[in-house]
C-alpha cells in the first residue's frame, strides 16, 4: 500500500461505482470520505423496482479482482447466465449461448445486495469514512468547496474542501449539473422513446418455463419482456416498449391487460397469478431511460466524474455497471502510470476513456434493437453461427462483438472496429460466394440449353 | 386587435427577441410582463465587445413588417451588405454578390441599438409592463409559479404565477436550465473548439479598402477575419479561431501581436493605429461559441422557450436573430390558426418548428467552413457562377442554398433538402458531361489512329 495519507478524496455518490471507487482510492493509501445523500441501502427494505437486474461481466469482475472480491461476489451474489432463451409467441423456446466457449457466461446480480456487499467491504478501511443522508447542494469548482445539506441533521449545512472530488453521482448527478454552467463543458443528455417497468416473479418451480443459466427474452419486434434470474430463485422481469404504450396498457380495463400478457407472452402468464401481476401493475410506474454524453469528464485538475455520471447508457448491453467498475481499473492505471500525479492522472482521465465511452453507448442502443427484434429472425442465427466458426478457426482475431465486450478487456472502441470490419469481411465473402454461384449456375444452364438445342 | 386582456403571459428576457415576442404578444391583445435580469440596455453606455453584429435579413423583416416597424429599422439602424468582399493574403480583394438579383442584401445592425428600440416601441403598449433586474432564480413548471430576485431592490425576492410563460432568455436561459431536470427533457449544449475576439475599427475614411456595402471576409482557411458595417460608419470586426490558438497569438509580446496581423490581415492593418489594436488586444477576452438543442420546446401547457433559448446555433450564418425573429412569426401563425387556444399553440409549437431549427443550427455550422476557407477557393467560385446561371433560367425552382436561407420564408428543412438535390442534380450532370466527353474523346482519337494507319 503507497502512503498518501495526507491526500484528502471526497467521493459523491456511495452506489456500486461510488463504493468501488472508494475502495481503490483507499487501498492506495489515500484519505477517503464518501458523501451519499440517500440512506444506507443496507437499512432499506423496500425493492424499488427501479433496478434492472445487472449482468456482471468481465470488465466488472476484472475490477473487483483488485480489492480481492471477484470470486466471493461471483459465488455469494450472483447467478449465471450463459445465453439467451429466446421465447416466441406460439410458446416455442430456443437457446442462443452467449460464446462457443460453453462456460462464459454473464453473472446476473441485484444492485442493491452488490452495492450493500462493497458498501460491507469499504467500512473495513481505516481511511475511509461515509456519510450518509449528505445531500450535495452547492459546488464551487475554484476554491474546491463542497456544500452539503445533512437530511438527518435537522437540514444543517456543511462545507467541506477537499483535495480531489470524484462523482460517481449517477446518470442524475448533481456535479454534473454544476459543471454544465461551465465554458467548454459538452453535454447531452437523450431520453430515448421507450421506457419500462419491472415485474417481480417469486421464486417458485419454474425450471420448464424459465430455464435456469439463462437470460429469458420475449422479442415482439417494437417492444420486449426479459427476465433475470435472482440468487434467491425468484425473477426480476422487465417489460420495455415505448413510453406512449405504457398508458394505453398498463392504465386499461384488468381484462384488456391479462389479454396484453396472455396475447403476447403466453407461457410467462403461467408463472404468475393474475391478481398478482394486476397488482403489481397498479401499484408500478413505467420508467424512462436516459443516455448522457459529456466532455471533458474533469474540471481543473480537481473534479472528475465518473461511472454514469460521466457515460449514462441505455441497459441493453449490461454494461452500465461494467463499464463504470473499469473506470476504477483506468484510474487506477492511470495512478501507477503517472505515479500517483494526481492533477495529471484527473486531467488525462477523459482522453483516455472518452472513445470508449462513446463506443459503449452507440453499442448499447444497438444491442436493444437486437434484443427485442434480431434475435427472433433467421438471419441473425445463422451470422451467429458464421461467427462462432470464424471464431473457432481465429480465436485470437475474430471474436464476435458480443463477446468481445462482455468477455474480454478489449477497448470498448476498439470492439466496435473490429465489428465493423467482421461486417465488411463478411459481405465481401458473400458477394464473392454468390458470383461465382452465379457463374457455376451460367455454366449448367448454358450446358443444359446446348444439350437441349443439339 | 383581438381581446384576451384576462391571460396573463409573462416573457423572461427582453433581448431582442423577448421584446420582439412581447409586443407580438400585446398587439395579439395579451397582458404582457416582461422580467429581464438586466438593467435596461438604453441606459448602459458601455460598448460590451461580445456582440458579434446582427446581419438582419427576410426572416427577421418579415417578423418587424407585424408590428410596422420593418422599414423604419432598416431605414434608421442598418447598413445594407450586398455580397462578401474576400480579402487575400497578399492584399487583392474580389467581391462575391449574394444573389443574382443585385437589390437583394443582408442588413447589419448592432444588436444592442435594435434591442434598444424594440424596447422603446415595446413600451408604447398599455398592455405591457417592463420590469429590468429581475433575475429569475426558480421556475415550479406545475404550480407555474416563477420566483425573481429584485437586483435593485435589496434582493428582495417577488414569486408571480403568470397562465403562460415565454423564455427567451437566450442561450444560457435560466427555464431551460430548470427544464434539464425534467423526465424526457433531451438537450444537448456544443462549445465548438472556436472562439472569437471582438475588435472595433472606428469610422474613418476605409472606402478603398472597406468598400461600403460588403460584408469583408479575410478567410485565412483554419481562422479569418470578418467585418460589419456600422450606421456611424465605423466597423465591427471578429477574429474567428481556434480556442487554444487565442492565448498564443493574443498573450504574446506585442510584436508578435502586430507580426501576426501583418502577416496575415496587412490591408485592416492600414485602418487601425498600432496602438489602438494593442490596447484593445489587451483589454479584451476571447469568447466561446455555444451551439444548444433541445426538445420539447415547451412544459405541460404553459410554458415554452423561443428563440436562442430555444436554439442556440453559431453565428456564422447571420440566422440567430432571424431565426428567433421567425419564431415570433409561427407563434403568430399558431395563434391565428388554433383560434387563440394557447394551451394547443404551445403544445404544437415544437412539432412545427423544431426540425427547421435542427436544419439551420447544421447549416451554420457548415457556413463556417464556408466563410474561413471555401470562398477562397476557386471550386466554389465555379459553383457559385454554375448557381446563379441555373437560378436565372429556374428562378422558382432553383434557389441556391444561401439565397433560400436569407432572402426567403423557405423553411429552414427545406432549404437543406433542396441544397442537397441541387447537389445531386450537379453531380450528376457533371458524369453525363464527362461521359460525352470521354466518348468524343474517344471517337475523335480513335479516327486519328485510323487515318494514321491508312
Amino acid at each position: 500500500m503507497f502512503s498518501h495519507s495526507r491526500v484528502k478524496i471526497a467521493i459523491i455518490g456511495a452506489g456500486p461505482v461510488g463504493s468501488l471507487c472508494a475502495c481503490f482510492m483507499a487501498e492506495n493509501g489515500y484519505d477517503v470520505i464518501v458523501y451519499e445523500s440517500r440512506t444506507d441501502i443496507r437499512l432499506d427494505k423496500s425493492t424499488s423496482g427501479r433496478s434492472i437486474n445487472l449482468a456482471l461481466s468481465e470488465r466488472g469482475i476484472n475490477a473487483l479482482q483488485f480489492i480481492g472480491l471477484d470470486n466471493i461476489v461471483i459465488e455469494e451474489l450472483t447467478e449465471p447466465m450463459y445465453g439467451r432463451m429466446i421465447h416466441s409467441v406460439d410458446g416455442q423456446k430456443y437457446s442462443i449461448m452467449y460464446d462457443i466457449n460453453k462456460s462464459k457466461c454473464l453473472y446476473s446480480v441485484s444492485r442493491k445486495e452488490l452495492n450493500a456487499f462493497l458498501l460491507t467491504k469499504l467500512e473495513k478501511y481505516s481511511n475511509v469514512k461515509v456519510n450518509f443522508s449528505y445531500k450535495l447542494i452547492d459546488v464551487d469548482f475554484n476554491s474546491k468547496l463542497l456544500t452539503f445539506q445533512k437530511l438527518l441533521e435537522n437540514q444543517q449545512q456543511e462545507t467541506v474542501k477537499p483535495d480531489i472530488v470524484i462523482a460517481c453521482d449517477g446518470a442524475h448527478s448533481v456535479v454534473r449539473k454544476h459543471m454544465i454552467r461551465l465554458p467548454m463543458f459538452n453535454y447531452s443528455q437523450t431520453y430515448i422513446d421507450h421506457g419500462y417497468f419491472e415485474i417481480k416473479l417469486p421464486s417458485s418451480e419454474t425450471k420448464d418455463i424459465l430455464t435456469p443459466g439463462h437470460l429469458h427474452i420475449w422479442p415482439r419486434n417494437t417492444f420486449m419482456l426479459i427476465a433475470l434470474p435472482n440468487k434467491d430463485k425468484s425473477w426480476t422481469c422487465t417489460l420495455f416498449m415505448p413510453m406512449e404504450k405504457f398508458p394505453l396498457i398498463l392504465e386499461s380495463e384488468k381484462e384488456d391487460i391479462l389479454s396484453f400478457f396472455n396475447e403476447y407472452f403466453k407461457d410467462f402468464m403461467d408463472l404468475i397469478q393474475p391478481e398478482d401481476l394486476l397488482n403489481q401493475v397498479t401499484n408500478g410506474k413505467a420508467r424512462t431511460l436516459i443516455s448522457t454524453k459529456c466532455n471533458p469528464y474533469h474540471v481543473n485538475d480537481s473534479f472528475l466524474l465518473m461511472g454514469d455520471a460521466a457515460h449514462a447508457i441505455v441497459p441493453f448491453y449490461g454494461q452500465g455497471m461494467n463499464a463504470g467498475f473499469e473506470d476504477c481499473t483506468i484510474l487506477n492505471q492511470l495512478l501507477e502510470e503517472y505515479d500517483h500525479d494526481l492533477k495529471t492522472v484527473i486531467k488525462t482521465f477523459t482522453s483516455r476513456r472518452f472513445q470508449d465511452a462513446e463506443a459503449i453507448s452507440d453499442l448499447a442502443f444497438y444491442n436493444y434493437i437486437e434484443m427485442r427484434d434480431l434475435v427472433a429472425r433467421r438471419s441473425f442465427l445463422w451470422r451467429k453461427k458464421v461467427d462462432n466458426i470464424l471464431n473457432k478457426w481465429f480465436p485470437q482475431t475474430w471474436i464476435p462483438l458480443h463477446s468481445a465486450v462482455s468477455f474480454t478487456s478489449i477497448p470498448y472502441k476498439q470492439c466496435k472496429l473490429d465489428n465493423q470490419w467482421q461486417d465488411q469481411i463478411l459481405f465481401r465473402m458473400f458477394i464473392l460466394f454468390a458470383t461465382f454461384f452465379s457463374i457455376g449456375l451460367y455454366f449448367i444452364v448454358a450446358s443444359i440449353m446446348s444439350k437441349t438445342l443439339q
